[in-house]
Formats: C-alpha cells, sequence, structure tokens
C-alpha cells in the first residue's frame, strides 16, 4: 500500500547535509536569479553551462578563452560577460556555446548537490514540465533551496513548495517533513499572486534598488520554458527525455 | 525618524551563526517540549536550572546529587527522574531546588546562544508577558528555534512568528528576514487553531506515536505562564523585573 516515495524540501545549502541520505533526485533552485538564467539559458540553446563556486575559478576558464558569468551581491563582477539576469542568455550569440558561471549563491549549492546520483535545475520558469518529469522517475526527491547567503528567502521556498505540491497531487509523493509543510503552506498561499506576497521579501527589495523589475518579473512567472537542465559530470546540459504526458 | 530596533527569526541553531552579531537580546524557544518545562519549572518554584548538552555532563551532576534532568528522542534517559514533560516540573518536591536538564535540542540551543548579553527563555506559556518585557527593553532581539536535530519545526516557528508579531505591532520593531516574514506569516495563519495547524506536522506526530497530547496540549496553550526564565551566568533563573504595563 504505501510505497510512495518522499519528496522534502530543505530550505538552504546549510541543511543539505541532515537531509541528503535518503534522495536519489535533488532539484537545485535559486529562483532570484540563478537557476532561471541557467533554465533560460539552456532553452536558448547553450551547449553547457559549468557551474564554478569561486570568481577565481571562473576567471581561470575566462583565461582559456571560456565566455564566463559571474554575480556577486546582485551585480556582475567586473570584467565578465554575464551576471544572473536571465536576458543576458538569450541572445543568439550563446547558441551552442559552453557557459563559465559563478553566482552568490546558486552555483555553490548546485555544486554542494553534485554527490547526489541526478541533480537537476528548477525555477518557476520550467515548473510543470520538472514536475511532470519528477513524478515519471518516481524517486526519492530532494528539492534544495539556494538561499541569500545561507539565509533563507521566500522566493525559493515558494517555487520549492509548488514542486512538492505538484508531487504530492499526483498520489505518488508523501512529505513527512516540517520544511516541506511550511513550503507548500507559503507556496498555496501565495500562488494567486507570487509577485506581490513577495514584497515583503527581503531580497526583493534588495533587488529593486538594483532596478531589477523585469528580471524578477520573468524569473516569477512560471511556465515558459520547456527544458530541464541536468547536471552531468560537473557541466549543466539539456536533459534529453520522452514524456507520454508532455507533448514537445 | 527610524530608529526601531530589529526583531528576528533563526529557525534553528545551524543558522545561528549567521544571524547573532547585531542582536543584545536572544530568545530561546523549544515549545515541544524543553522551553516550555522550563517556564513551567521556574514558575513553579525551581531556584536554578542548570541547562548542559550531552547525557554525561547530566549524570556527573547527578552523581554530585543535584536532582537531573534527561531527555532524548522525546523520552526520559534511564537513569534520570525527569524529562521534559512540563507535568514533571509543577511538585514541591522541587521546589527552591536546583534542577540540571539535557534534552535533544533545547539545551543545546541554550548554551550555544550563551555569549549574547541576555538569553531569555520563551514558549507559548509565556508569551505575552515575554513580549511585554522584551518590548520594554527596547534592543535587537533574536528569536531562535531549537528545530529537531537541526531541522526546521514548525511549533518553534509559530512561536517565534507570535513574538516577532507582537514586537512589530508595537511599532517600536521591524523586521528584515525572510525567515521573519515567513514565521509571522505562518503564525498568522495557525494563530485560531494551532492545535490543529499542527496536525500535520512532522514533530507532533512524533510526539502522538509517545502518547503526549496532554503535553502538547499544555505547551500550545498560550499565556498560562507569568515568569519569563533567564540565563545567568550558565544558570536559567527567574528574571526579576517591574513593569509599568503588567501587573505581578
Amino acid at each position: 500500500m504505501e510505497n510512495r516515495k518522499n519528496v522534502e524540501v530543505c530550505f538552504t545549502p546549510r541543511g543539505f547535509d541532515l537531509y541528503e541520505a535518503d534522495f536519489k533526485i535533488v532539484v537545485v533552485i535559486d529562483v532570484l536569479r540563478a537557476t532561471s538564467a541557467i533554465c533560460t539559458a539552456i532553452e536558448n540553446g547553450v551547449d553547457r553551462i559549468i557551474p564554478v563556486s569561486t570568481v577565481e575559478e571562473a576567471r581561470a576558464y575566462q583565461r582559456q578563452g571560456y565566455l564566463a558569468g559571474a554575480e556577486r551581491n546582485g551585480k556582475i563582477v567586473e570584467g565578465f560577460q554575464f551576471g544572473n539576469s536571465p536576458f543576458s542568455y538569450m541572445g543568439d550569440e550563446i547558441k551552442g556555446k559552453t557557459i563559465v558561471l559563478t553566482t552568490t549563491n546558486g552555483t555553490k549549492t548546485i555544486n554542494l548537490a553534485s554527490n547526489i546520483p541526478t541533480v537537476v535545475i528548477g525555477s518557476l520558469c520550467n515548473l510543470d514540465v520538472l514536475c511532470d518529469w519528477l513524478i515519471e522517475q518516481n524517486e526519492n526527491t530532494l528539492v534544495l533551496g539556494s538561499g541569500w547567503k545561507g539565509k533563507f528567502n521566500l522566493e525559493d521556498t515558494i517555487c520549492a513548495g509548488a514542486i512538492a505540491d505538484q508531487l504530492i497531487d499526483s498520489g505518488k509523493f508523501i512529505a513527512e517533513e516540517d520544511s516541506t509543510i511550511a513550503a507548500k503552506f507559503i507556496f498555496r498561499s501565495s500562488r494567486e499572486n507570487i509577485f506581490s506576497f513577495l514584497k515583503a521579501s527581503s531580497h526583493r527589495k534588495r533587488l529593486r534598488n538594483l532596478n531589477l523589475n523585469e528580471d524578477i518579473k520573468y524569473c516569477l512567472t512560471p511556465n515558459t520554458i520547456r527544458s530541464i537542465p541536468i547536471l552531468k559530470e560537473g557541466e549543466i546540459v539539456k536533459l534529453q527525455y520522452e514524456s507520454v504526458k508532455i507533448p514537445k
């Protein structure tokens, strides 16, 4: 009877070691803006993204001729072509290319999760297609928020709660952790208008100060993207899959 | 204009180092059941509680003749008089006594916070009296949940959100962290019936398996206690104070 899989939410990388043991799949979330940008890049034809944790690593790749993006505290690091704005990853000049990327939170989280057999990249942008795929996999699934410099943030929690909600609604998954219950509750309370719910969010205020309203609207709009980025041997590529449910 | 103090919520001890720098007062919460039990003990005439982090430390005190309580995984550790049930701390035999206490989460959290100038013990039991006192102090205040073995839990978050809510409502405090916004939101959503809201909580299920429904009802009932326990040189004693607002 009870052979449902677990879906749980871990708010930040800080708690990851407490959760990781039982999960075959980790979904890494950094809604504002790293994982939204990665989904956008993969959707728009970037061949590979190499996530690195430090600006120094990104510079080393850059010296070898790679395209490289680096963001710290919401801004492009001096000397780099890109930060983590999704709008930087839509043009023809990136198609077929490999891009090295380091961000304040998201790329570190991806690398932290890299011991898990399957690591995929989630955002509100690819919410439904990702959830359908996760339901088909039917494995214990951990949704890992990137937070902000180790701290909890609302936008990652809302996105994580949205994923947990869909998986539980499928009838194939259950949640046991209070973090998952809270994330699902916050998502359900905010779903009618995520943008206005997040008006109270500290990180959104931080981004507003940087005049990033267009980025935020983009990152908070669900289901604009049908790609699922997946980590393969340290590089993020487009997941190739056939689904009975999803017309491609 | 803007000389309001901060009140913030840190969900678990795991995040404490990210928050601690700016706070003069820390309120430690472990609703089920350590801080509810400590408030009960101090209200009922226990002279001092010495919080220790390990069972071994508690045993060492016990060998010296101290009354000692030890709880792990919701149960009294073999060889100890008390666990963390509040009902163990109401009788005449504890009046005027010193009790050594170690619990799975709460006493570790208290000791972790002990570098902060002022550490007080909070629970739903002493909610209003504690908030009135915190508002009078008018210092940057961090509410620190104990969680469950490092993980987020709902009952500590609800209590922390209740405290943040009252402090913000006073007009003297503001919150900037997303964790505080989330805690306040979850409290406000649950306040009409905390007990039924927590039906979904993993930890409550764990306690229900141990037949602790009476303990849970007690711990979730606000404002049964008028004492504020405070940490002084490693020992928890009753805070002595005069308030213009609170008839004693």
